[in-house]
């Protein structure tokens, strides 16, 4: 399309749950589209492995095919919609868009943040937009937020709820008192959870968008492989119901921290502060915390999937390609990752053993005299002190569950002192930590 | 500034709060914002009645000027930020900065509300921007989120928490068990609330706001005077802790809906689920929720004043204006209330009376017998169904408070309900009315 134009033509690749939002969103929403964009959105191809499937939406004028080239080199599209997901084919699907000089939009979590960088130079080189509001946090335009609204900022810190089944499982395990497994059966029945779970609940999921979210807050290169990632799997009712008992909530965050100059980036299961804003974040929801040193914290929340809400964040991204178009402006008028990639420089990556915080510890101890001690000796030792110590049940010479709260201490500290707790011989299994975040406002 | 230029000339209006964190932000963040805008973001003057008193902070090659035309007529000012406040003589300054092919940035919420039609028409003609993201909810990017991260979405309902003084006197109130004067003395001690308190507390504040947030979301002209205000001034401690026992916040909302084909814009005191998002919203934070019909609810959290937070916005919007000029895009390329202003049509207001809701009810009645089965049977012969009811205090012969909560109920029957139950002997004063948002999840 041309400044003067009054069509944008958009081709669609993938056509599973989000191709069908995009669909359905471009042919209900044309009128406002159009007066909004200030051009009208048409949808004019979608490729398909099976184009011949009825999806249940008026498709006149659009053509459905099973040859992705023809979106990617359609003389009829100026927008290419990749919304097939994953690492291959779609990396190459994009790159042959950029190369013929299409504007891609897409929705790819994966793609942006395993082989974003590469992409983000090519579309550079084409002079074409790569935008992807959707890949994050769904229908909540934090993308948008942290490279446009927050321009001005230094971001210090990022927290994200990130995942919506892993917020979904943990949320449920606290209302209904219910053990990891049955709530994550529930899940994958409800079709919250995929039928192999590992993306969402190991955290892999969330660590892709994190790795989107801290390139442009921070102004780095997209980093995944620079993510320490743990997921939900070991969060147990006894955590739960024991967090609840003192005011927090767990939640798998995303956290981008920048300190004395060094970066953090993890995700993992965080005990924050059940009346703080990211506490109050239920169910399947997302939500995203920001803090810039001058905007102070800021917080954005809303669906991080499904059909439409994706939609919405893939639309937006349209109508910013249609209204550029329109005005006349080149495309890159905003840096992709906040600033333009020869000023992005790669951070130093600070050592999880630095993070200094607060930890909740759970141990299996032998209910026998002596057991206390030999613990607290040990945590006396290492210089770490204790906020509350609760033994849960009653077994005398059986197994019991032993929950700590710690003051703060420095990370490597804390793991020091449980190698040696681990040891003792009261003492069984693994400790079980899971980090507080206690200025989760 | 031309394409091509390396510099945005930025001069300011007005050297109070906003216009000293303005300044602050264009020195301490030039090296990001050169970054991320692409081209440097330079202030050259600045227009204050007091240009002699020192703000602290350095201003080498800024002039210092009591004339406000040197900064809406000068040569070396590109955009003019008015940070005046106010309607006169903000308006006319504004004026002049257009007229002269200036572009503007503002942060006053009541020129906007009020004169924004006009304004926006002048800027349209004059090929200049006139952005006011700051003008609502302080660092919250709510302006750009509605014009454009929801563009593809009918927004059905906005609801905000608008006033950071009435969000800070009804969360002292609560968490201290303090009475609305006490509360309201102790904010005018700390600052956070006027000697004359009426704009903040009367809800005119929050109207400003809320004129502003349905414009953009509905596509409706700037309807300020359509808006019914109540403020909080008549929210008892009793009522505070009525809602808390209930599992409610009371919330000073700004509320925009779409019914029917109709839109109802309310600014009053609201009772919200305590576990909602927006019951979680304490202190002088705002947010702001919003439903679209693809988006699903998403919500805006942040603070909604202060010299930092304002400035953060008021900078996003430079960067803004710099980043089209820097592309080659016409000014324009958004439309400013969303859709453009030939577009725009003036909506049907709903009859307050049509609102279909449920109301928490708070009555002073003579504890003797009988009270009660007057007043249910005036609520059954209205058809209005209770939902809870509790007499605190026990005082026979003395006047004590009755609090009940309804089922839904059209408010029009509500209010003819309480009209007879205030003729009743044994009910002294008028009734007190707050409406009940269910679903503000």
């Amino acid at each position: 399309m041309e400044s003067g134009m009054q069509t944008l033509r958009v081709g669609i690749l993938g056509f599973g749950t989000v191709g069908r939002g995009v669909a359905r969103m471009l042919r209900d929403q044309a009128d406002i589209l159009q007066q909004r964009a200030g051009v009208a959105l048409q949808l004019t191809a979608i490729a398909t492995r099976t184009p011949g499937r009825d999806r249940g939406i008026p498709l006149d004028g659009v053509t459905l095919t099973d040859d992705a080239a023809r979106v990617t080199a359609g003389d009829d599209v100026d927008v290419v919609c990749e919304l097939i997901g994953g690492l291959d084919p779609a990396e190459s699907l994009v790159r042959d868009a950029l190369g013929n000089g299409k504007h891609v939009v897409t929705a790819n979590k994966a793609l942006i943040a395993e082989r974003g960088n590469g992409l983000i130079e090519l579309a550079a080189a084409n002079n074409c937009e790569l935008l992807f509001e959707a890949s994050t946090a769904g229908a909540i335009p934090i993308i948008k937020a942290l490279r446009e609204s927050l321009a001005g900022n230094r971001i210090n810190r990022i927290q994200g709820i990130l995942n919506g089944t892993c917020n979904y499982i943990l949320t449920e395990m606290r209302e209904k008192g219910l053990p990891y497994e049955q709530v994550l059966a529930e899940a994958q029945r409800l079709g919250y959870a995929e039928a192999d779970p590992t993306f969402d609940v190991g955290g892999f999921d969330a660590a892709h968008k994190l790795t989107i979210l801290a390139a442009i807050g921070f102004g780095i290169p997209l980093s995944y492989d620079k993510i320490q990632v743990e997921g939900i799997a070991e969060i147990s009712d006894v955590d739960i119901a024991w967090a609840t008992e003192m005011g927090y909530r767990i939640k798998l965050l995303g956290i981008a921290n920048r300190v004395d100059g060094e970066v953090e980036l993890r995700v993992q299961p965080t005990l924050v502060a059940a009346n703080s804003m990211l506490g109050a974040v239920e169910g399947v929801f997302n939500a995203v915390r920001v803090e810039g040193d001058f905007s102070g914290p800021t917080l954005y929340y809303g669906r991080g999937a499904g059909e439409e809400p994706t939609a919405s964040a893939v639309v937006a991204d349209l109508v910013d390609i249609a209204r550029n178009i329109k005005s006349g402006g080149a495309a890159g008028r905003t840096p992709l990752l906040g600033a333009p990639l020869a000023d992005l420089s790669a951070p130093v990556f600070r050592s999880p053993g630095e993070h200094f915080g607060a930890y909740y510890l759970r141990l299996s101890v032998i209910d026998k005299p002596g057991v206390l001690a030999d613990i607290t000796a040990l945590l006396k030792k290492h210089d770490i002190s204790i906020d509350a110590l609760v033994q849960r049940g009653r077994s005398p010479n059986e197994a019991v569950p032993l929950v700590m709260v710690t003051h703060e201490a420095r990370e490597a500290q804390m793991l020091a002192c449980l190698a040696e707790i681990e040891q003792l011989p009261l003492v069984e299994s693994k400790a079980h930590m899971i980090r507080i975040e206690e200025d989760a406002a």
